[in-house]
């Protein structure tokens, strides 16, 4: 069976592991932090590469940042990852196929092939973690866009200007639908600007008013989020995936949504992929072409 | 030079011509006040269909309400046109193939074909009218979604609930972006509940400063719906039609969208395609198809 070696490149960590066609994942996967120094990141990257290439059909590199139509190379803002990074030559670093796809697309693509969105043509995923990423399929196809950048969840939940988000602008979806997010609301609900996301997620769990009121707070949030996406794009499904997905109740955020809708009834899940979805998407579409 | 007989049916008016397959209107138009009652409506659509269905090729009807994927019945919300009227079976109307599409779906075909933004592979036109509606290109083909409701857009722009929107729930772009959220926001400013569309047209043209300070809010708040709209779908060109677009300021808010966009820049256009863009749009997906 046809295999890639897939990499996941983020401003934090750098993961990579082997994935064959039906998206299994057939070695250990490797962890790095990533490096703060760009010449460093891209050593490492060759590195991996020249390890895996003679193993492997392909090389997948799901990343921050935003990817271009050919799938070659980082157009976008890149996080806080190395200056520089968006023009790194992947193609350069290997003799096999490179194949470049943003993250969260990545993601949204092995839960559509192998995921939660699954038998869905019309599907929108939502990763909520520090921030939060977006990747949407429209008739089996991942959306890109004019440049390849589509699928950017900033969009604004308020108009008081209260929160600035990471864009630089303010109330973006991300600023209330993510880990931050969460943390802002129950800093306002508590009076406790000190409290962090872990702090709401203990008082929950033993029962507290107040966290359990900001968590509350923070799922209206993405509902109304949600409303919005599933009026614009009448998908199947929204998956919910993303290390902060697990503290949401979908039974409840599918039931608020489908209150408000002008479009026919849509379901919210979580995503079931896997921790290394980016890798498996990543991987699933550079076989397709490669 | 094929034809279609376009029929544009509203709450308001109901519209009929012949367009040929480059868009052109190559009869009269013909205008009805819409019927209060089902039976009329239905009657009146069935004699513009009998008197005019031996001359051309296909009957192309564009209607308020999402319309499904096989383009043949109403499926969603119709507004303020007679109960029951989502059921109305148009084939049974004619001998011939008859395509029926959502009014704004179908404007937006019309500006992709012969209008603003004709050589743009994504766009997203929004009609500023009573309400707004809007109509989305991806990869050259109308965005429609699971059932074909999609480009609705109710999306939250506020969390102040302090406007109802005629979709029953609060704060949407729709009841800030259209004529009727220029009113409210007008009143806002000027402490007059009572002030209309008009009266804040005639102000600005009087040079009036609250009404310039409300017109200006107006279009800021357009500015928010299309940032999160251009980071969802990266387009080429955003294009505002109805009949509240002649009083956008097209330049101002193509930069100040630009100055927020987390993807690449994008401009704001008013479409080109004229009053009739509907039936054009309509008539040009009814000659592909039939």
């Amino acid at each position: 069976m046809r295999k890639a070696l897939a990499i996941d490149i983020g401003g934090t960590k750098i993961y990579n592991c082997i994935v064959n066609e039906k998206g299994e994942i057939v070695s250990d996967i490797n962890k790095h932090s990533t490096p703060k120094d760009l010449c460093e990141i891209q050593n490492l990257i060759k590195d991996i590469i020249k390890t895996n290439e003679d193993n492997v059909d392909t090389i997948a590199i799901a990343t921050c940042g935003a990817v271009n139509n050919d799938n070659t190379k980082i157009i976008g803002s890149t996080g806080n990852i190395a200056e520089g990074y968006s023009s790194t030559d992947f193609q350069s670093m290997s003799k096999k196929n490179v194949f470049v796809e943003n993250d969260a697309n990545a993601a949204a693509w092995a839960e559509h092939i192998i995921g939660a969105s699954k038998d869905a043509a019309n599907s929108v995923m939502l990763t909520l973690g520090t921030g939060v990423g977006g990747g949407i399929i429209i008739d089996n196809k991942l959306l890109k866009g004019k440049s390849g950048a589509a699928g950017e969840m900033h969009f604004k939940l308020s108009r008081d200007k209260k929160r600035k988000c990471t864009c630089g602008s303010y109330d973006c979806f991300e600023i209330y639908a993510s880990g931050n997010g969460l943390r802002l609301t129950a800093a306002e609900i508590t009076g406790n600007p000190d409290i962090t996301t872990y702090d709401v997620i203990e008082g929950v769990n033993n029962n507290n008013k107040a966290c359990k009121a900001a968590l509350r707070r923070w799922m209206d949030d993405i509902v109304d989020g949600i409303i919005g996406l599933a009026n614009i794009f009448d998908p199947d499904c929204v998956v919910l995936s993303g290390s902060m997905a697990q503290f949401t109740d979908t039974d409840y955020i599918t039931n608020e949504v489908n209150k408000y809708l002008v479009t026919p009834n849509t379901k919210v899940v979580k995503g079931s992929a896997g921790n290394y979805s980016g890798m498996i998407g990543a991987a699933l579409l550079a076989l397709r072409v490669n």
